[in-house]
């Protein structure tokens, strides 16, 4: 039996367009696409709020997976989270083009009793303040982990220091990193990190692959690579709830642990962004999960080095 | 005894200036870095031109490295070839200032008898024309590779295409690629190059690392991580002498080799970027390139998958 994974993150009705087509408030947000991902692998606790127009049967598609939706608050007479995106033709930013936070605008996340002993906790791109408030709700988690974006580094800075501080691992992709460090050399800003409290820094390189940077030293892994890419929203959440998925999947969080973790959660992204919505990771087994990390395993099989020192 | 390299390309006097200091009409050129890389590993034959202006001293260090410099016209009363660029503080592309073609505007190189046996070429990034003329005067190489940059790709694109027909391997970075094919995707646009010729293609994608692509898969290596870094100047010239150095001191091509060497060639331009000009290659030592290399292979370490398929 795998250790319970706790999630908190948006539930959203997202309007996208691609070069490759366009899908009109699908079901998606950060806490959709990890715990989508990590239930392949772990019970999954999800928090979130949802309005009347948020479509039941997604939830229900959520719970067949193992996902315990007690934390999810219906407010029947709100609107869910709505966020609506394009991309360009090469596919490695999104442009947004509207944000409404709706019933997100007054969330404030209180856990069901059953979720305080969750051992590993997964606060996604939210406010840093209710990462924190989610975070202190929990008793003694194993390994909790961090997302965040431009905006909190902007907006609420003390908040998102004060969440790095608490958390085991820090995920953010180079730009984020950059943009709170100051430091441009990705390398230096890893360590800089580290100085803030995290034991690990996750860096998201987007087409380029991740990186794991801790004492220990560094880890890098490319994107599994795929010549048709649909869709590459929710990839850095897929990646994530893979992650934290395969961590509670073994119930460790090791250096060997992670190193797989990363190569899950890289698969788990692979998928997501070959259709719309959760559509390609709901159809990701673990048939093909096995394949595609023996895949990317091999891609960075290096033999010892030739010369004689 | 290694086999022999044949490196033809540019023997410059760049002016460059870095966030970290500057220098003034300091000894560079593709055909310099790429040779002072390969020469760690393997004779290199070199084919290049160099004004009265070009410094002896930088040709005599080249010759005690063993690198034959019969290839290398001297013309005294020329201007050598210069070049003059600046980076910013993030340092991931260089600011061209001013390119002065002088003795290069007139080269046509004729390969000395001794070169025309050379095993293992590497035509750095001059006039696919020029690369055209040296590849037809080398009597069977075992290896063939071949750089380019935008200009060719944009002004002189048919007979780029005529190299690429006749290389075994294509380096290019991310950009041109994308230039070349017109296709964004990188793991479509790499297909798209096997298919004018090559064998292998190989991107490098600055500081995210290189990647390898044949029709065996995918090789994918990070960079040597660096927190200070001080010129990128020559990193993509003394990957390829590096990488090419290394197939000559194996005397092999086959897919174990090519990921060897793509290894040797990112910790050459590890050693390349922490100093101005020559400097850091030169430094570099056989001992130090060996500890980078096992670096570089934990960084990529990956146990097989946990998940039973």
């Amino acid at each position: 039996m795998s250790d319970s994974v706790l999630i908190v993150g948006s539930m959203a009705l997202d309007t996208v367009a691609t070069p490759f087509g366009s899908v009109e408030a699908a079901v998606g947000g950060a806490g959709m696409y990890a715990s989508t991902a990590a239930s392949l692998l772990a019970p999954v606790n999800l928090v979130g709020v949802v309005g009347g127009d948020f479509p039941q049967a997604a939830l229900d598609e959520l719970a067949e997976r193992g996902v315990d939706l007690a934390g999810v608050q219906r407010i029947p007479g709100g609107k869910s989270f709505r966020w609506s995106g394009s991309y360009e033709y090469a596919m490695n930013a999104a442009q947004t083009l509207d944000t409404q936070l709706n019933v997100f605008a007054d969330f404030d996340p209180t856990l069901p009793d059953a979720y305080r002993h969750s051992q590993f906790v997964f606060l996604a791109n939210i406010q840093p303040g209710l990462q924190l408030r989610v975070l202190e709700q929990v008793e003694s988690p194993t390994f909790t982990m961090c997302d965040t974006m431009n905006l909190w580094i902007e907006t609420a800075r003390e908040e998102l220091l004060a969440v790095l501080a608490k958390v085991d691992l820090a995920l953010m992709n180079d730009a984020e990193l950059r943009q709170l460090t100051g430091t441009p050399n990705l390398a230096k800003a890893a360590g800089e990190v580290l100085d803030l409290g995290p034991s690990h820094i996750i860096i998201k390189q987007g087409e380029y692959g991740a990186s794991l940077v801790n004492h220990n030293g560094h880890f890098s892994l490319p994107c599994y690579p795929l010549p048709n890419v649909v869709d590459p929203t929710g990839a850095g959440d897929s990646f994530a709830g893979g992650l934290i998925g395969l961590l509670a999947w073994l119930g460790d969080c090791g250096d060997t642990a992670l190193r797989q973790a990363l190569a899950i959660g890289t698969v788990m992204a692979s998928a997501c962004v070959e259709d719309f919505s959760l559509k390609g990771l709901r159809r990701l087994g673990v048939g093909e999960l096995y394949e595609r990390y023996e895949q990317l395993r091999e891609m960075v099989r290096l033999t010892p080095c030739p010369l004689q020192p």
